[in-house]
Parts: C-alpha cells; structure tokens; sequence
C-alpha cells in the first residue's frame, strides 16, 4: 500500500493558548514593533508564556524581525520558519535563493506544528507576524491573506499612520474580512498630521465595532547603536505598560476566550432554538451529536472536536465535507473567486427586482446555461430559489402543456410518470410528484399523483458490473446482465443497436396502455437522469430512462382522451410529443456526475429541465428552471390570467445569479482545460469500451473515485451489497441484517461512525469524514475541486472500514 | 406648496463621452502622471475633446493637479471643484478651511453636471481623479470608495509599484469591486526591484480578467524648475504616444462601447432567454416594456432611460424602487454593511450543511429573532429559503399538530381557516392555503382547503379613517363606522373595552359552528397580520383579525372529532388551543409596518410565524419560520419517520443568515435610536389617540408617507376609492369605471403611467418611479432607509396625477 499523504490541516485552536495573527495594512507600519510591545505586555501577564513566530522574513539576517524580538523582547520564545536575505517580497526573494520554494500547505502545517508545541509546553500567547502588506505574496507567490485562511487565526492588524493609510486600513481590514478573518483589534501609532488614528477609531467603532489603539511612534532612530538600543528599550518598557497596549492584550484575552465559549455553548444553544431539517430531535443525545463548525475552507470544515479534558489537546478538528453540504459544494468552501462575485453584486445592485426587469448577472447567466446545455429544446430560462420550488414551476409548466393539448378539463387531476424512490423536493407539489413512502406518508397534504415504473439499477458487484434487474422485471425485462465496464452500459446507442433496448420500450409502453385502460391521466414524465439521489442513491441503467423517454415521445396515443381526435402534430421538430418530459437535474447536472447536464448520459434532451444546487458552486441558493420554446408559447395569450403565476420575491437576485455566472465559468474551464485528468485516469477512461463489441468510441464516463477502490470494496460481499461511483459521487449500498432497507434503515450507521471517528491519531491535528447516510446507502460526495491527496485519504478509511 | 428638494441623481453616462474615474492604490503613486498621459493619449485620438475633473483637491495650488495638466496637457479642458490649500487629508482640509463642508450629494451632482457639460459640448472623454487611496476620506468623512458609488464611473486603478505595492493594488481593486465599481484598467509603473508589474499583470489576468499596463517611471526630479518641465514635457510625449498607453485608451474605448451596447441588447436578449414570474409575455410590446437595471443604489434603481436620437442625452435615469423590490428592499441597495457581511460569511464558510450542524450565524439569528418577537410562545426556529416555502413548513407543523391533538384519520384532509384574499406563495402547499382566484384557477395541482371570512377593511376615504364593512356581513357586523384617526382604529384594546369586538367574535363563532356542522375538518388558522399584501394591499380591521384568533383559541369544541372525548388541555399556558395560530408575516413583518412583528396590532402571539423578504434587508433569500415549544414537541418522538420531513440544501446558509443578522440589528438600533421621528411626526404621533374617548395611550402607528398626502389624495373621490399607509407602505385603491377589480383590473394603470413617465425635465437627468400595482390598487413601498426628501418628490408626482 502506498504511503498515505500527510493528513488535512486542523485549524489551531487551544483553550490555553492565544494565538493571533499580526497582519499589516501596509509595509513599513511598524508591524515589528507592536509584535514585540504586544509580546512584551503579554509576557509580563504571563511571564515565559509568549512565544512569537515569522513564517516568512525577508532583509538581512541583522534586521529580521526574530532578532528584534530577542533584543527586546528576551524572555519571548521565538522562530523564524523561512528566512531569505534579500529585502523584497517573499515570493521574488524565493525565487533567486536557490532553495525549495515551500509550498503552502508546507508554511501551514509548520505553523500549525509552531502553535502545537507551544500549547504543549503551556505557552499562554502565540503571535505570528506576517510579512508586508496584508496581500503581500508568500513565496509560493499566492498572497497571505489566502495562503493563511485555513488556519483562520484571528488578528492584529497594525493600521497605517501615514498620509494615505486610512485607505490602506480600510481596504486591507475588507481583504482580510472577506476572507472569513476576524480581525480582533486594531492598533497604529498616534500622529498629529494626518490623524489617522482618529478618524479609524471612530470608522472601526461605527461600521465594524472593532477597537482601534493608538500607541505614541518609537522615539526618532539614533546614529549611535548603543543609544539607538537604549531608546529603543525604553519605549518598549514605557509603551508595553501602557493602558493602551495593555487594554489590547486584556480585549485580545477576552475574544479568545468568547471564541471558546461560543463554541462550546453553540451545540446547547442550537438543540434550544433550532428545529432541524430533516431530524428527530429525540435521536440527539446531546450537544455532541451537533456538528460545530467553526469555518470551512476547500473541502474541509473546522468542527469542534469530540470534547477533551486535556488543555493540549486541539478543539478544532478538519472534517472532509463528504456530503458536499447536502450536494451543493462543488467549487470548495469560501473559494475567494465567489466571495467577490457575491460581493459585487451585491455592491453594484443588492436585490434588483426582476419581474419585468432586467440586469447583467441573470442576462449572462442565461445565455451560458442555454449555451452550455447545447440543446435544441431548450431556449428559456424562469428563474427560483431551489430545487423544489424550481420543480414546481417545471410542474405548472407541463401539466398545463399536456391539459391544453389534449383538451383535459380545469378538474381533470393529471398525474406524472415517474420512477420509483425518486424525489424531488419538499414543497407540496414536489412531494406529489413521488409515490408515497416514508418521505410523505405523514405529510398531511401530500397527495402522490402518478405512476411510478420500477427499473433496473447498475452496481458494481462482486468486482462486476452489473445491471440488475428486479425479481418482479424479470419475466418482462430479462435476467441481470454484466459488463465489462461502466462505459459499456453506459453506451447506450451501442447497446440499442443490440436491441437491448427493445424488452424495455415494450414493457413500458404495455404499462402505458394498461393505465390508460384504467382511465389514468398524465399530464408529465419527471425523471433525475441516471442518479435517484434523495430516493436512495440509485443508479439506474440509463437505456431504461432513454426507452421511457423514446416510448412517450413516440406515443401521443397513450395520452389523449379516449376516442379524442388526434390533434394536429406540433409544427417544430423539437417541439413536445407524447408528455412534455422533465429532468429533475437539481442533483445531477452541472457536473455533479462528471458532465455539464446529465441528459448527455441518456442522449436525448429535455422539454424542461431543472438545475440548482452546484449552479452556484455551493454558496447561495438558486434555481432555474429551462423550457422548450413550445411549452413556453403554451402560457402566450392575450388573457394576463394565462401567464405562469409563479415568483419568488429574490427571483433571480442578483448575487446568486452572479455567483452562478462564476462557478458555471469555473467548472467549464476545469472541465475543458483537463483539471480532472488525475480522476478519469483512475482506471476509469480505458480501452475496454472502445473495443467492446459495439464498436462504438470509449464512453466518457468517470469518476473523482478509483475505480479499483469501487471494485475492490464491492468484494466485501458480506457487507455490501453493491457500490457505484460516477463523477464525484460514491454510493455503497450495505446489506442490512434485518432486511430493512429505505431511508430509514439504520444499515450504513457503522460505516459511517468509522469516518465519523476519523483518524483520531493525526499528526497535523485529528481529522474525520462527515458524511451523511440515506437508509442502508453510505455516500461519499466530493466537490468538483477535491483533490487526489484527499480521496486517498479517505480511502484508506474506507477500506479500513470495510476491512478491503 | 414647498419648493421640491433637487430631484435623485442619474448616473452619468452618454455615448460620445467616455468617462473614468482614476483611483489610486495609495497616495503617491502617480495618479496625476497617469491622469496626464491618458488625458494626452485620447487627446491625440480626439484632438479637443478631452476633459479633466479634479472633484476635491489638497496642497498649495501651485501643486495642485489642475495646475500639472494645463501645464503639460495644455489642451485638455480641466476644472477642480473644490480646492483646499492643506496638504492633508480632505476630509481635515475642509473642516479647518472655514467654509462650507460640501456634502456628498453637491459633490456627486457638480461631478454630475461637469459630465453633462462635457457631454453637451461634444467632448469624447473625461477623466476624473480622485485624491489619495479609495478609502481617503473625501471632504464629509465618507471615504470616496463609498461617496462616488452612486455615480459608478468605470475606473482605472492606479497601482503601486513600491515594496508593499502588490497588497495595496489589490486590496484598493477589491474594496472598488465589492462596492459595484467596474475596474477596466489597472495602471502602474515598471520597476525592476519589486517587479510588481509583472505579478500584478499575472494577478489580475487570472483571477479577474483586468489588464494591467505598465508605463516606464517619470524622469527623477531636476532642481532646475526649467530643465525639469522639459523632461517631463518629454516623457509625456513619448509615453503618451507609447503602446503601453495607447492600448489602454483603445481598451478604455471598446470597454464603453461594450457597456451601452449591453445595455442596449439586454431587454431583446432578455425577451428571448427569460421567462418572467407573474407576466403575460404577450403584453409586452417590445424591449421598452423591459426595466434595464444598470445598477442600484439606495433606494434608487439606474436604468436605460426611453432611447432617444440625441447624443446629449443621458442614457441613464434614477427610478425610485417603488415596489422595494418585491417587497423585500429595507435597508437600501448596496448597503456596503450588508455586502461586506455576505462576503464575511463567504469567506468564512461558504455554505455549510446544516442538517444537525450549527454556525455563527444562524446561532446568532435564531437567537436575535426570537428575541425581537418577545413572544412568550415561539422558541424555536426552522430555516427555508423563501416566504413560500415557509409557509409550507408552517402547514406542515400546524396540520400536523392539529391532526395528533384531535385523532384525525391520516387520510383526512384538514382545511386551514384563512381570510379572503389572503396569498401566501407560489408552490402548491401555500397556494391550497387560498380560496379559488384568478392567481390559482389555471394552476393543475391548486387545491384549495379551507374556508376563507370575509372581513372589515380599514381606508382613509375623502379624509376620513374608515372601517369599511362589505355589504354581505353588514347585518352580522353593523355599518361603515368612521374614526378619528388610525391610531384609535387600531386601538385594538380600547375597542375591545366599548365592545366593539363583540359582533365581531359572535359572527366567528357562528361562521366556525355552521362549517363544523357541514362536516368541514380544520387544521390551522393562517394569515396575515393587519395588511393583505398579494391579495390587493387590503388593510384589514385589526379587531377583527384578534376576534378570530381569540375565537378559535378558546372554541377546541370548533374543532374535535364530532362526539370525541374533550382532550387533555395542554398543560403550558402558552402551548395552541382550538388550532395551531399561524401568521404568515413575510410580507408584514420586520419593521415593513413599522413595528418589528405586525402580531403586535394584533396584541396577541402566533403559535407559529413565518419571517422573509425584510428578514436580509433586501439582499439574499432566507425564511424562518418560527415555532412554540408544543408545536415541536409533536414531532418528537422515537420514530425517525415522524420528523419533520423538510429541508432545503441551503438551508440556514451562511450568507444569509450573516446579512440577516446585519439587517435585523440595523433596524432594531434605527427603531430605538428614533431614525424614523421624521415620518412619525408627519401628522401620525398626534395627541388624538391618546384624548380618544378610550382613555388609551395613543397606539404608536405611523407611515414614511405623510398623513396629509394620504388625506388629501383620498379626498380624490372621484378616482379614488380609498387610501391608506402604514410603516413604509402606501395603498391607494382605484375607482374602476368598467367596475373590474382585483389582480387582472387595468384601473390603476394610468396612475401608475404617470410615475413612470415621472419628471423627464429633472436638472440632474430625468429620473421616475418604478411601481406595481395590484389590479385597482396602486401601492408604493418605501425602504427603511428613504429619505424625507425622496417622499417629498414622490409626493408631489402623486399628487400631480391625482390633481390633489
């Protein structure tokens, strides 16, 4: 087994240690010395407690910040991590100094090792001073306020006292604050002139409720070194007893132990006043099956760790987001790209309202959803605030397409056709799109109106991939059948030209004729292509979906009214036939299973189409909803009651559409540039599929998931009952002792409390795999940025887990 | 009548005149050098055509900036507006100078008319330079990032080419971005030590797609006067003509060429990729019927003004957001506070799952909430993402509840006991909550539950405050009875001594004991406080709306099984009695009437209260829907499958509860810090409550439209049929001749004409209102932050079209 990567990064956090990071608002603030006065006033609180740490120095060795510290600062611990002698910015003098350029995560793990030993050996106060100006670059050039977010230490930062600096404190102070940073305090040094401190003082009271302190300038420098130290000296004793300084070091006390508190009091405070999605509030124990999260970063939140007596032990602890925070991360948490998106618009519009309007984020984001789904269906774009509500209005547009067409009448209740287990969403009309089960039995307007068809599903079993069909198909569609591959079932025209297709067109459409039969109505076919997430993360064979849509589209005699005349044929080739069909690509789309749109695995398009989640990259809620020219014509009349009567007041708002513009980009250049490369070379892209017998070219079908990782777990046969990955999503379905299955077995609980628990023994701090279970399923959701390091981790874990 | 306050600002923006704002990254670093090469550079281009505005400038006038360009860019027109002779910080040099501090708005409309000056006289381009770094403060103490936001000027970014240089230019670029600003340019001077030109042109071509021109440095400083103007006239002349700059004025050329063709292409791009909530597409006539948002800026929307053939006019307008846009705008658009809180949450999280998680945020709103509601009830708090899905939440926990308590079948469907009229969303669940209407009739899945009282309104009409009772209810209820004032009309308690509730609870009980009878099955009351939004702007007798709740609370009889056993009381005095209260207060709620919760009018507390639109200021979508304890507990239980079965992905997601957290706080420290005295004193806090017969207190009810606006318009009578106002909304009920009413009436349109053909001879470019109207009944909303002089404009269009 190879050696595993070193593990993901906790954010350092002690009870007993306070750890500040000293950021400046520009270079040549005096950054240094308020460390060393800080240092100064914290070690006579706590004298031999304060340690100090430069990650990155710059100058001659003579002037670095560590010997300033020492000179003046003796009983101060103190380390520099990188030192390089020229006095420029980190990321030049890296470059010509002819050693390794520390990697990021290099600068972060060594800090977090700096602050850990100092917890260790009972250090009260750590300062970490960084270099220049707030985004000054380190040496890997990525500048520091990035580069030291994940460590989310709270900060210092020293404002500018010079003609210009109320800018320079301003705009740094928002840099650091959109990157999530609290800046606990801020201090410069008082001067007549230009009364900055003034102005910030009343600027940080008023807009930030931040305390500004101002500290008299050190005395003017000394040609005569010895006198020169001495002044120098003196200022720090003066100045370090200082109620100005001194008030800074007791408020930097307080925040931190306020941060703690918070903390520890928020898993309480959440089981008094919060009413959880989705929960039983009587299955929580206590505060410790609440999930405390400090701040997230990339892939990993910084949970509250399981609670400890020992005051070394870290109380953050790095959490792998595995469900994709509920199925919407994609481009990594507090990614900075989409905090300024969201920002901007938010700056250039706040919410504009939309009914009748029009602005530049909801304009783009149009034409690149239309563009990018390359569909001659589809060609307009109704936008609402999530999957749900976005289903609903596919809803309102369908039913009310098929009801004119066929001349129902306004009583007629037309039901969808649908399959099983499948879900799509938790408002009323949603949730009657679904066949009653757990999910709406107790809901007390549910009422499910359709047909729901039962279908084969693809697991990987036994190292074979399988479709399997169930016992009560099998008479209608045939026994379960292996492949070689995934590509190869998902090569659904090379397995139509083998009539696999032909037992599956022939069931449905019998099916479709039996329920007309019965007087049954439908008004809509609603489908998730390929995946039924919340109905169980199934993967259902894609060339049973195809046959449906084919089957409908190709008969309108299912659906009109009995011995109706058959109405006139829509004049357009991409007009609806049959049922306006709808795809529920919530989940599924925008790369969620490795492709822009999901429908491209079924080759076929959509009459209506729904997209949320990843469509702002996992930050803000937003959904639309795409429809067909011709269904959109449907609701064209001189009568205003014929409009869609639908709107949200956020409709389209302009931060969410701004974000999406982003992330869609985002995605797209990943995609196209190769950023997922390392994932389809995971045993995924192979020649199997081009030379299988079809002929056919390779189908491009992957997964952020090794495929030998799938296979090799699916053998534990004992325990799982079958697994797939497709794109960034892994579904392990355990065999459940007691045979129950659904979303309310308890079968997947213990492999899911094996990543719960994590790696309790990580050098870098513990960390763990939050992950959520769907009944007897455990999923693994990775985002679009998940890194191969990552997913080797969790692997590991994994085949820990299930002893593979 | 009063001379009108100068009327909003236009943003200045013409098609033959390409103007920037120059800012720099700091002082110093060469913003006048750049302003002198691009004025010379688009002087060659367009010989006489170029113009400089130095808005506020400080130091010596032998210094100053418009002394450097007449002297090196000798044809380029220049002006300074205010000059200070200190060379400090403007917003010192104004206050010691000892003249009249200029305040924002004279700053923004000179720059505004020096714009339209330029523009008149054919000139091609205007540079106009700020002083100092983005955030220096200018002559008021506002820093110019936020002062010149209104006017949003497209800007070149000077930045900084010293050690420290690369933070400074980009933190300056993120505080203009995240206030809306376009950056076209950045601009620096090429160095070779700190070689920030060639990070920052990496920089900004990966990460926000700007390019960034390097210009070689001016000659060093000659100390002969003569010498030294000759080499600098030199350099002028060779860089100005130098590739470096001329590419960036090509640039700066096609950029604004780009912006109007935008512009102009959004509404035709818009009619063929959107489809519009609430519209009939084909009552649009054509791109003019679309509102082209440029951007927004306090209560003012920047749109594409009606083309005209002038180049002289200004292609944008000011239109006052008389809809708050959907109702959902409070605290102004682009409120900075609220986007650096958006970018906060960002930047700190993302979005983070919180199915059993918890974060800052929500902790901090769910407690905020439910302490602002001081309600002894509610205690618990569920998160969705807008009104309508809250509302589906609150069905679910009332219905349910009700269903428990009196053992009703799982098959039998509970109605909701409602007023007509009332609207409470869009997705099935919250429309059943309606009686049949035109919003619903062609909707497939409608299903209306319920019964719906018809109910007293409240209307000012020919000057006086009326309870109106519809023509069916008057023998139950009385006639027409007129107050004083709408302070004793709510004088809820007051009435309730005389007995004015007396027929009105009588006729509750009879209507409940009639329906129980029918065999008719209720769940749940659901309405909305005191104003009807949707349904018609309906002011409702607050008396009334207590009656039904008192009614329902102490009638369980009303309600139970007929011959159940009577069921244990709940053993809480605050738990529901009769059935589940709902109030659904998205639309009423968080100060919109000017109260923090409309339930307050009412004097009584739900069991169950949903909180949207006002909830984030006007920012993002989020919805709470609060809870009492005994609504919670019903869904306790050890079975999984009784949870509550409902959760959005984004549920409580970071962002929005950080602006919400913003939000509610602003309002609650402008509510006790008396920000909204001015509007009260309008004619609404008046002795004559408190000298009513009741004996009462005067009952604190107030509007942001003056009393005597809303009386004298109502005395209209001819077209107005009635009028009312409240906190920030205005209500003024048509006279249809044709005698339609409701939502698909045209009565109100010509009203609604008038506003938005609005004043087209304004000084400061024309500007109008942007308003809905609700079938007969014109309204307009104000946001929480409209200013007296805003409400006087408005009110002297108003009166103008009602010939008041």
């Amino acid at each position: 087994m190879p050696v595993p990567p070193p593990p993901p990064l906790a954010s350092p956090l002690w009870r007993s240690l306070r750890s500040y990071q000293i950021f400046g608002a520009n270079t040549e603030v005096g950054k240094t010395v308020f460390s060393t006065l800080l240092c100064k006033a914290a070690a006579r609180r706590s004298p031999g407690g304060v340690a100090f740490l430069k990650p990155v120095s710059t100058g001659p060795d003579s002037e670095a910040d560590d010997r300033h510290i020492s000179k003046f600062a003796s009983d101060v611990s103190n380390k520099t991590l990188f030192q390089y002698k020229i006095p420029v910015s980190p990321h030049i003098a890296a470059r010509v100094s002819n050693t390794t350029i520390p990697s990021n995560d290099t600068l972060l793990f060594q800090c977090r090792d700096y602050a850990a030993q100092c917890a260790n050996i009972g250090r009260k106060w750590l300062f970490v001073e960084t270099a220049g100006g707030v985004h000054s670059p380190g040496p890997s050039g990525t500048t520091q306020a990035d580069l030291y977010a994940p460590l989310r230490l709270p900060v210092v930062l020293v404002g500018d006292s010079r003609l210009g600096g109320i800018s320079q404190t301003i705009s740094a102070f928002e840099s650091l604050r959109m990157r999530g940073y609290d800046v606990e305090s801020v201090v410069l040094f008082k001067e007549d002139k230009y009364q900055n401190f003034s102005y910030l003082s009343e600027y940080f009271a008023e807009h930030h409720n931040v305390p500004v302190a101002g500290v008299i300038e050190p005395p003017e420098r000394k040609s005569n070194l010895e006198e020169d130290v001495r002044a120098m000296s003196q200022y720090y004793e003066e100045q370090s007893q200082d109620g100005n300084t001194t008030n800074v070091i007791s408020h930097l006390d307080s925040r931190h132990e306020e941060r703690i508190a918070s903390l520890n009091s928020m898993a309480t405070e959440a089981l008094q006043n919060i009413w959880y999605p989705f929960a039983q509030h009587s299955l929580f124990t206590g505060p410790k099956d609440i999930n405390v999260i400090d701040s997230a970063h990339g892939d990993y939140f910084q949970t509250l760790a399981p609670s400890s007596s020992s005051q070394t032990d870290s109380l953050l602890r790095a959490s792998f987001d595995g469900s994709a925070s509920w199925w919407t991360q994609g481009l990594g948490h507090a990614n900075p790209k989409l905090t300024l998106a969201a920002a901007y618009a938010a700056g250039r519009y706040g919410h504009v309202m939309f009914a009748g309007g029009i602005h530049r984020p909801a304009a783009e984001l149009s034409s690149r959803l239309l563009k990018g789904m390359n569909s001659p269906r589809l060609n307009r774009v109704f936008f609402s605030d999530n999957g749900s509500t976005g289903i609903e209005v596919a809803l309102k547009m369908g039913l009310r397409a098929a009801k004119l067409r066929y001349g129902w009448a306004a009583e007629e209740k037309l039901g969808v056709v649908g399959l099983k287990g499948s879900y799509h969403g938790d408002t009323i009309g949603a949730m009657d799109c679904s066949e009653p089960s757990g999910y709406n039995e107790k809901v007390e307007w549910y009422d499910g109106k359709g047909h729901w068809f039962d279908y084969p599903t693809v697991l990987c079993v036994g190292g074979k991939w399988r479709v399997n069909v169930p016992e009560e198909l099998r008479q209608a569609l045939g026994e379960d059948a292996d492949f070689g591959s995934l590509s190869e079932i998902f090569d659904v025209r090379g397995r139509e030209e083998k009539g696999h297709h032909l037992r599956y067109e022939a069931f449905i459409r019998e099916t479709l004729e039996r329920l007309q039969k019965q007087g049954r109505r439908f008004g809509s076919v609603i489908i998730e292509p390929v995946v039924l997430g919340a109905g169980g993360m199934a993967l259902v064979d894609p060339l049973f979906q195809r046959a449906l849509v084919n089957v409908v589209r190709k008969s309108p005699d299912l659906f009109r009214k009995p011995n109706a005349p058959i109405e006139e044929s829509p004049s357009s080739p991409t007009a609806w036939t049959g049922l306006p069909i709808i795809f529920d690509e919530v989940f599924t789309g925008l790369y969620r299973l490795g492709r822009f749109t999901s429908s491209s695995f079924l080759e076929t398009y959509a009459d209506i189409s729904v997209h949320a989640k990843l469509l702002t990259g996992g930050l803000v809620p937003l959904c639309t909803t795409l429809a067909s020219e011709d269904i959109f014509e449907t609701f064209n009349s001189p009568d205003k009651t014929d409009a869609l009567l639908h709107g949200h007041s956020y409709t389209a708002h302009p931060v969410g559409c701004q974000v999406a513009v982003e992330s869609v980009k985002e995605l797209q250049r990943m995609d196209t540039s190769g950023s997922w490369n390392w994932a389809k070379s995971q045993g995924w892209t192979t020649p199997e599929a081009s030379s299988s017998a079809s002929g056919q070219p390779a189908v491009d079908i992957w997964s952020t998931w090794p495929r030998n990782l799938v296979e090799d777990l699916s053998r534990q046969t004992d325990r799982v009952a079958g697994i797939w990955a497709l794109g960034s999503v892994l579904a392990i379905h355990v065999k459940d002792a007691a045979g129950s299955t659904g979303y309310f077995s308890d079968a997947a609980q213990s492999l899911r409390d094996g990543l719960i628990a994590g790696d309790a023994e990580g050098v870098n701090g513990s960390w763990n795999v939050h992950c959520r279970v769907l009944g007897n399923v455990l999923y693994l959701m990775a985002s679009q940025k998940t890194t191969e390091e990552s997913v080797a981790q969790i692997s590991l874990l994994l085949r820990k887990g299930l002893n593979a």
